[in-house]
């Protein structure tokens, strides 16, 4: 650096005072996702899940062709807001009312756009938290996929800003059943091979326990990987050097990412519930690392029937991500301790979700 | 786990008094294979053949598009097997009479069904042998590939089950030669330059062999991101946690990744053996881990003209994967010891095979 | 090995003594470069630039599908030089004029050819330096890429053999500006969220620089599955067992890597850089190893108008890899001594290229 140098301010991403009320954020970087990022989708997760694997499979279930996996089309969604929402936040708290509208097909391009719907000053006078509501839709204007989404983020200064939290009303959970089945689903071709003659939604009560079995290691590579395929830029999952300076020392794992080894891992017992619909909320309770192993339980909650249909069924399920120790390993997954819920230290995520599943 | 809780099982596999004499088992998730696997299988195997590269040199050879990589074919239907035969696999003993009987192309999708051909009980008590022939065909009911295999399993009980072992007669060389052709191929375009200049099958005598000097590093990403792009889920492969148990202490590389590796590294001395037409026997000799360096030497068993062509032979080569050492580094690969071909530690793959090669 | 044994020699490369002035190099293995490999350049990268992701994006620029981001297009046309040029390198010591003359889609083949411009041997008697004009073509023989590198190769022997070094003349930056600009490229049609709402040409003076921010941490399965995808078959990228003899004891990272990274890099800041014209020329100051954390600055050395159009400018860039520090943690980056540039240990990269940016 020599006195006559000039140094341009390069993009740092926004600060909480840099969001105002009703701000609407159009999102860099349109992306055509592709059957490349389908191969590496199942590359990096394991996800065997029937209808996302064959086109043969996809057609007997009223498709036109293969439907990319939802959470791919979310983590590619969820990327893209990265840059302007999320790169200076100290933690995603949680998700609530994600939606997948319209099914996404390998060559449809994808923009996402969000609105500030929220703002909350924390008493540490250092951060505060946004809440956005983001909207992806396809070259044709379709909305695909919505999502709520609240971030504690960085103050620039640590002056007050706000005199009144704006705090948004969220919906525990998505209770319009028609949002959540695609219109040309039918199951009624099936074949029962197909996702290796697993129990089926008749099959299920709310308050069956489902330990996946599998487990799986995270690799360095793998997390950081998939971080970058989804163009999520958080410096968090791939800057070791910065990382050396934090009490983990190591590089953060994309929390979506242990969603997907979840719901990969979910095959094994729920391998017919075909169609991710909606997540009602999410929380990661726990850092994951590189070296750190991910197994999955899950509860269901509820099972519902849909417009007298005899092929599927709606069935909302809570997925615990557990890390480095099988459940019955451990003394507890979650407890109430003075009328708070509290997570053990090994549970890394608390997913409540609804899928279609085969009856 | 609360007394209210109720468990439900999730799958677990076969185990071997699961199994019976001519069961037909219908394996799950239909694959499509899509270019995006195809790339994947280079990045993850190195491999150069020219055949499964390039379009303009696949139509040269008589295809109307580029065909998918035979192995890459293979572990896909490989992997559809794991779930039913060998979840509670101790070792993948042995595999025999593997034809590749119709070429794949990207947009092709693959089912598999196995047959159980022969059963064996062990001495231990503890386990048996299952020998299956598995069928894997496309969307037009054509049968892609064939191979029989044989897995020692776990029973569950330890109890008697058979009284007489049922052993399949199993062919030690595939010697159909129609068989190994397909229909189309047609050398009598190919380039010099398309396989580097390398030597033709009209150089190569039985007895011959070939030491093909690149070596080849495992990672534990590149490992189970190949096996996890198959879809086999033996768990021996992806969890650390369960492997901490085990004398090894690692994660076990799948032995489909370390045959696709040693077939890449034949490339420098075999380029020209462009087509795998069958694997007549193969043996996992040693297990690899991460950190591993993989060679290859291959040894010339075999050069047959086919119809009295001009543009082809048929040569069968005995492959062997040599872990952490050159060749030449080690006192013996394999020898007999009391009657009995004994491998040194480090050789971890023997295979014998079938390529048709440029004349 | 037994007396008997017939060992046949395998492709070892050429040496010093086996090039030859004007000498004509048609490399192996053409390639058909699909979807697939571009979603692996954006997982192994995390490159951003929006005319490279999104089919819209690229039809409202004038192209009919999107263009493969220029530097896939480099690397693979690289990789297919190495099996004959680079095999025995010390060291790649330069490139000039690297040229992107023909956009390149998904479904085109490469093919490259290579010429021998200068031959200069060593005073060490060991080694010479071999320099090659290599020109890549499409499947309907257009030139897609040329570029011009020199590389230190070892001798077999060590004996005399040139009397007279030849060194080709190399122009230090491509000038001709009509050759930078792809015939339909047209910017007016751009949206300022595709790249982020980021400062555009004419926001830029000669000497402005700019930190990136962002860090990419190396890890093995990364730039080997890069290398590969390549099919750049370089050992010292691969094989632990050979590199366990230097004194770095690593494997080496491919020096293509380090200039993608460093290009997603500039994305943060130089997002509006939308495609990458021509390389003028580029070092490897420094080797890079798993675990390195790479960062990239970059000194903008030119701006251009280009025929009056008020879409587009040409920039010319220096673009610094550094590794596991940020620029303002060193004392230096380069420096002169005793008349010669001298760069400091943690730099990797020192790379002289222009872009086509917004204006």
């Amino acid at each position: 650096m020599s006195p006559q140098d000039n140094y341009l301010a390069t993009p740092s991403g926004l600060f909480f005072e840099d969001f105002t009320l009703d701000q609407e954020l159009v999102h860099g970087v349109p992306r055509t996702i592709t059957e490349g990022d389908s191969s590496l989708y199942v590359a990096l997760t394991g996800s065997r899940f029937a209808l996302n694997c064959a086109e043969t499979v996809a057609r007997a279930a009223g498709f036109y062709r293969t439907p990319v996996d939802n959470l791919l089309v979310f983590h590619i969604a969820f990327g893209k807001t990265v840059n302007d929402i999320s790169l200076n936040a100290v933690a995603n708290l949680g998700y609530a009312e994600v939606l997948f509208k319209t099914p996404v097909f390998a060559g449809d391009t994808l923009e996402v756009t969000s609105k500030v719907i929220g703002l909350k000053e924390n008493s540490d006078g250092k951060t505060g938290i946004v809440y956005v509501h983001s909207v992806a839709t396809n070259q044709y204007h379709q909305k695909v996929l919505c999502f709520k989404r609240w971030v504690m983020v960085h103050k620039k200064q640590g002056e007050v800003h706000l005199d009144t939290p704006i705090i948004p009303k969220m919906q525990a959970v998505i209770d319009n059943d028609e949002q959540l089945v695609p219109k040309n689903l039918d199951l009624k071709l099936w074949k029962e091979h197909y996702s290796d003659h697993q129990i089926k939604a008749d099959d299920l009560n709310p308050g069956d326990i489902l330990f996946h079995r599998d487990g799986i290691t995270l690799n360095d590579s793998d997390h950081s990987m998939a971080t970058r395929l989804y163009q999520n830029n958080a410096r968090v999952h791939f800057d070791q050097h910065l990382m050396d300076n934090t009490a983990a020392g190591k590089r953060l794992v994309y929390g979506g990412h242990i969603i997907s080894l979840c719901r990969a891992l979910s095959y094994n017992g729920l391998g017919n519930g075909l169609w991710l619909g909606a997540i009602h909320g999410g929380t990661h309770a726990n850092p994951s690392y590189a070296g750190d192993t991910i197994y999955c339980q899950s509860k269901i909650l509820d099972v519902k029937q849909f417009n007298r249909r005899d092929d599927i069924a709606l069935v909302r399920i809570q997925s615990l991500g557990i890390k480095n120790s099988m459940p019955d390993e451990l003394p507890y997954l979650m407890r109430e301790e003075n009328g708070r819920k509290r997570y053990h230290d090994n549970l890394v995520l608390d997913l409540d979700y609804s899928v279609l599943m085969r009856r």
